[in-house]
């Protein structure tokens, strides 16, 4: 487009300016914003974010400009070379692979690579047996082959048993046969299979002489490695359009009766003998289940930064936005209010600020669970014991094995997590207003890249059934007498040893480690219910599904409020934190752990914390007031709150959540100097068949 | 692409196919499809419907098969192609403005023409005087001129009296200069500007003489008629893409010290006398908000429509989608279960089923007390009185016109008819699993569309303050005995009679109407509460905007609970109810009334009906199992019941949604032989500098 006339360019925003309004926010809180950031990142980790960034804000491969308005097919062919980029950039800078993911990280969009730097190597690494990772491994990482994996089908998504596309033993010259029976047998949704992988690790049923084995894992090559074009019996591509995650190519795969050779299945666990054709046993089904854990606990972690994303936005933009005078203002009076000063905003946006932080802590205790529990197994591999023989998920007893704590507790903060952020996102984009409507808000494009994660690896509402197979095995074996000591048997205890004698009787106003027990009575309260509904009342699975919903939410909740309470009091955290920050920074996140606490119990679960008995009505009348109070004690530091995720401007690529307040200046440019369609003159009369005409003089016609 | 190759062609899904499946679903309910939908759009307008899109189907300018693909600039150019067709259309087949108005409603897209067709003409017709009509409104009304509304600027968007957009009196040539004075002034956001319109009706301060009167509107050319180029000294475009709505050319103006003259003052309610230049009061402001109410009543409406869609392809996709066996089905059961068939599904899903009808009766019976209160304000102007002089918002009394009620009605549930369908259609979309992620699902492009709706024709949270101050003027009004008798002053008498004496006693799960009074017990148990808050107590307004949104919400809530029952009970309607419809299908449509009723009371808003005290907790325990009960019962009705709403195929344009079932056939089809990116191989090898090679062998590098 032409740009901006001269006396366009001579305007200003009117006055006050955003910059001036965020400098005040940030002058009227005391909170030292680079002492929080080292705390809950390091500053290791905050020092490779600049790093990172300097290399990539430079490269014009990553300029930004035209995002928002390419089309789909621009859009991944440009993730495309920055996919490539990125690994000419990691070999020349010498990046470690922490780095290159930082690097993915700031980019924050999926590149065609994003499931070969995965899935796939996790699955050589993990199922390949040494001779295959030679063949495969070495390759992969050198990106000779790029690869992806394949289990979802048209037809089949959480029902793995259920997948139809089949891997078939040919004794006779010890191939597999891998074959799509049907249509609904179509791999789908695999990401970086529709335009970019030439490999593909295909889940395929094994059958041997007619019998089925279940699923295993097939490594098919799919397109040439020169050429890239797709080879025969082989019908790949991309599955089109989506909601969001439109930079990554998730493809379709139809396979007809193509051969692949016997070291082509992914043998370290379970293998077809070549001589024999005997099919022989897995030697650990549950080595994927950890990675499984890891990979919830990391969704966890990643849950809150990425509706931390949207919470800066949103509480910036709120900052500088001004609209009506108080109904009760003086006449008179001049200028309007920051949004930001209406308790409205600050009760959908300050409750979402603290459960960014409630989120980082909890899934920093995750991770840090998922070590310890690693550590243990490699201590008792190292004893004699082997490692590899971890038991599977159905054989784990409850409060024996920290795996399985650990396994439920990561699907149910998977789940909880994953649609806090997503909902929350979506929440901040409408406190931004109308212009959170805007693509250049920058919100509407992180939740619906984000929405995915709400289904995958274990779909939100699926998982709560896993959680709560573990919570009634448990509370079964705390009626039973037979638990070991965990904190899941443990609150399941108390609940029991109070619930006919004291009751709850928690005061959860005055003291925040009663508000964390009134989280757990809750849990225990709606666990033994179901047992009841379940064991005595022999209620058919099907028709609990919902209480098993509340009661895996319920429990998610807990273990957050747990978490952010153990990193503000837990002795050895308490410690750390106090070593680290100011008194006032440690106040406030003391402020941010009861918002968190009092508004999901008094806001959003009341009715189950009254039913439970957790709380007194009276109880939850009074959390709401010192919720009102909460929110107007945090308000002056939610600036400075938010600067403390430190994200770059570059990252959030927002008009609204611009560091430097320059909010209207920012809209203005890319809509009028940035945006391709006001190149175009439309010719909008009825009557005439031109439609428009473009810059060089091209027309079209209707 | 290339076609399919053969050995994919002969390809099926797995039995049984989806097809099938809805038969089976159509013939297990008895309710009689075609019969319901008339009793809901009557048969004229369902033949409208299909007479119409008749024509639309047979025109290739209304090609949908690359809707999905298309970039915001194809997207937008295709749009505007289809408002000049649909004008040419509408003269060649003589159709009436409610044919044009239907056409596009199946078009379900914005095009550009829509803020012409609608905001345009209404302020010409309203607020232009005779020869303001004469000199403008036919042009308009003939498209030789292409028209706008241009109010929200980019810094002020809810609050009208912030415009900083000026219009300056210049008696010397009686010309009025409009001018934006700041970048903030900028218009924004306005439908139909940045690429179609050549008029804008532009809202400004009028300054007479350096005094200030308010915003006032001025019709401005801003392109030339025949070349469509911009005019001097305005700035105009499009302001970019957006999270939906990418069919509109919103676009920003920017006018420089620009003169127009005296009679493009749109000038029927107030002027400036040209000889004098001297303001004439306005003869009445409120016209404009009878506008509003009207519009308003028709979001209600459109609301329960909206969601219908999404719920009609969810329903009908989870009876096609069979995933896992229920956990508790005999061993050696055969074949995956309909995913409706989970309680978890259902739980999600009829209730918003049960939403669409219930939006849809109280729509309708907004639309029919408008109408009321034109016919009654029509007949007292016959009578002599000034039909124009109608009360603004501000002086209506509580009980003694129906307009009051009306406005405060209105309010309360457009914001809350928005926000059940906005986030009643994500919930379809995830209903949907994984596939609900892909554009091919219609129901993502739906929410986006849709999304607007809760910030325009006011900010759904802003429109809860509106209510509360007509409900507390209303309580005050029956405090001091002074109140007239209308239902809201009943409920609220009601309430106070009780209180003391007999308390609420409502048999919720036994009766219908107490079902009714419950919901409206709560709500006079708010509104007494916000008085107390605000007149006894002297809280600031602004402390007690999140009590008045509850407020707000309780009243919509009850609203639609009433005008369900209404529908159901009240005698006139009831009457005709029997009279058109089978016994089974009203006793189906009791029990949706029932699952939207108990629902929202137990399972959404049971912390508050138990704080009220209008219901116990023992009936929100027994509420809920009730819920479960009916999720039961309406089950086997749900295809049929969304049926009803006869939304035709190529309107949904979803592949899941299909009313044949052909679910996989159609994301196959779309995603292999529609889906442009699959003409492209894409060169994946990080140290190739190709990025890509097309059919036509064009090449893109790195």
């Amino acid at each position: 487009m032409s740009p901006n006339p001269p006396w366009v360019k001579k305007l200003a925003p009117a006055s006050p300016h955003g910059g001036e309004l965020l400098a005040k926010e940030r002058a009227a809180s005391n909170i030292d914003v680079d002492q929080l950031a080292e705390y809950m990142f390091t500053k290791e980790a905050l020092d490779q974010r600049e790093r990172v960034l300097k290399v990539l804000a430079a490269d014009p491969v990553f300029d930004k400009s035209q995002n928002y308005f390419q089309s789909r097919e621009a859009r991944i062919k440009a993730s495309l070379a920055k996919a490539k980029r990125l690994t000419q950039l990691a070999v020349q800078h010498k990046w470690s692979s922490e780095d290159h993911a930082c690097a993915n990280d700031l980019l924050t969009e999926a590149t065609p690579y994003r499931l070969h730097d995965t899935m796939f190597l996790i699955t050589l690494r993990e199922q390949g047996t040494p001779e295959q990772q030679k063949l495969f491994l070495k390759k992969a990482e050198n990106y000779e082959i790029i690869g992806c994996y394949a289990q979802t089908e048209l037809g089949h998504g959480s029902n793995v048993r259920g997948l139809e596309t089949t891997a078939t033993w040919n004794q006779a010259d010890k191939t597999f046969i891998l074959h799509s029976p049907t249509l609904t047998a179509s791999k789908w949704w695999i990401g970086t299979l529709g335009k970019t992988a030439n490999y593909a690790v295909v889940m395929a049923q094994l059958i041997i002489n007619g019998k089925h084995y279940g699923p295993h894992p097939f490594l098919v090559q799919i397109r040439d490695l020169k050429t890239h074009e797709v080879l025969p019996d082989v019908h790949v591509g991309d599955i089109g359009p989506k909601f969001g995650f439109n930079t990554m190519d998730n493809g379709f795969l139809l396979l007809n009766q193509l051969k692949i050779p016997h070291v082509n299945m992914l043998a370290r666990f379970s293998r077809v003998d070549p001589d024999s054709g005997k099919y022989q046993r897995p030697a650990n089904p549950s080595l994927i289940y950890g990675t499984l854990t890891w990979v919830r606990s990391n969704i966890v972690l990643q849950s809150g930064s990425t509706l931390a994303r949207g919470v800066t936005i949103a509480t910036r933009y709120c900052a500088v936005r001004r609209q009506f005078q108080d109904l009760d203002a003086a006449k008179g009076t001049v200028g309007e209010n920051q949004v930001l000063d209406y308790t409205m905003v600050q009760y959908r946006l300050l409750p979402l600020l603290a459960a960014t932080y409630a989120l980082h802590f909890t899934g920093q205790g995750m991770v840090r669970l998922y070590q310890e529990n690693q550590k243990r197994m490699s201590a008792s591999a190292a004893s004699g014991s082997d490692a590899r023989r971890r038991p599977g998920p159905e054989e784990l007893q409850p409060g024996t094995d920290l795996l399985a704590d650990l396994h439920a507790t990561s699907c149910a903060l998977k789940a909880y997590g994953s649609t806090v952020a997503g909902e929350g996102l979506e929440t901040c984009r409408r406190a931004c207003g109308g212009h959170g409507y805007s693509s250049f808000s920058g919100i509407g494009s992180f939740y619906a890249d984000y929405l995915p994660t709400l289904t995958w690896e274990g779909d939100n509402y699926m998982l709560t059934q896993q959680v709560c197979r573990y919570l009634l095995k448990s509370a079964r074996a705390v009626v039973a007498g037979t638990a070991g000591d965990n904190d899941t048997t443990r609150i399941l205890k108390t609940y029991l040893d109070r619930r006919d004698t004291t009751g709850a009787a928690y005061d959860i106003l005055a003291s925040d480690s009663d508000l964390v027990a009134a989280y757990a009575w809750r849990v225990a309260h709606l666990a033994f219910d179901a047992l009841q509904k379940r064991d005595v009342e022999k209620q058919s699975w099907n028709s609990l599904l919902v209480d098993f919903y509340r009661l895996s939410t319920a429990h998610a909740q807990y273990m957050v409020v747990k978490s952010f309470h153990d990193a503000l009091f837990d002795k050895e955290q308490a410690q750390a934190l106090e070593g680290s920050l100011d008194r006032q920074a440690v106040a406030v996140l003391h402020r941010l752990f009861r918002l968190f606490a009092l508004h999901t119990l008094a806001e959003r679960e009341a009715d189950e914390f009254f039913a439970a008995a957790a709380t007194t009505a009276r109880q939850i009348a009074l959390a709401r007031r010192a919720v009102m109070q909460l929110l107007s004690e945090i308000r002056p530091h939610a600036v400075r709150l938010v600067d403390a995720w430190k994200f770059p401007d570059w990252q959030l690529d927002s008009s609204l959540g611009r560091y430097d307040g320059k909010v209207y200046e920012d809209m203005f440019h890319r809509a009028s100097e940035l945006n391709p369609l006001n190149d175009v003159v439309f010719d909008s009369n009825p009557n005439s068949r031109v439609l428009f005409r473009g810059e060089a003089g091209m027309s079209s016609k209707l």
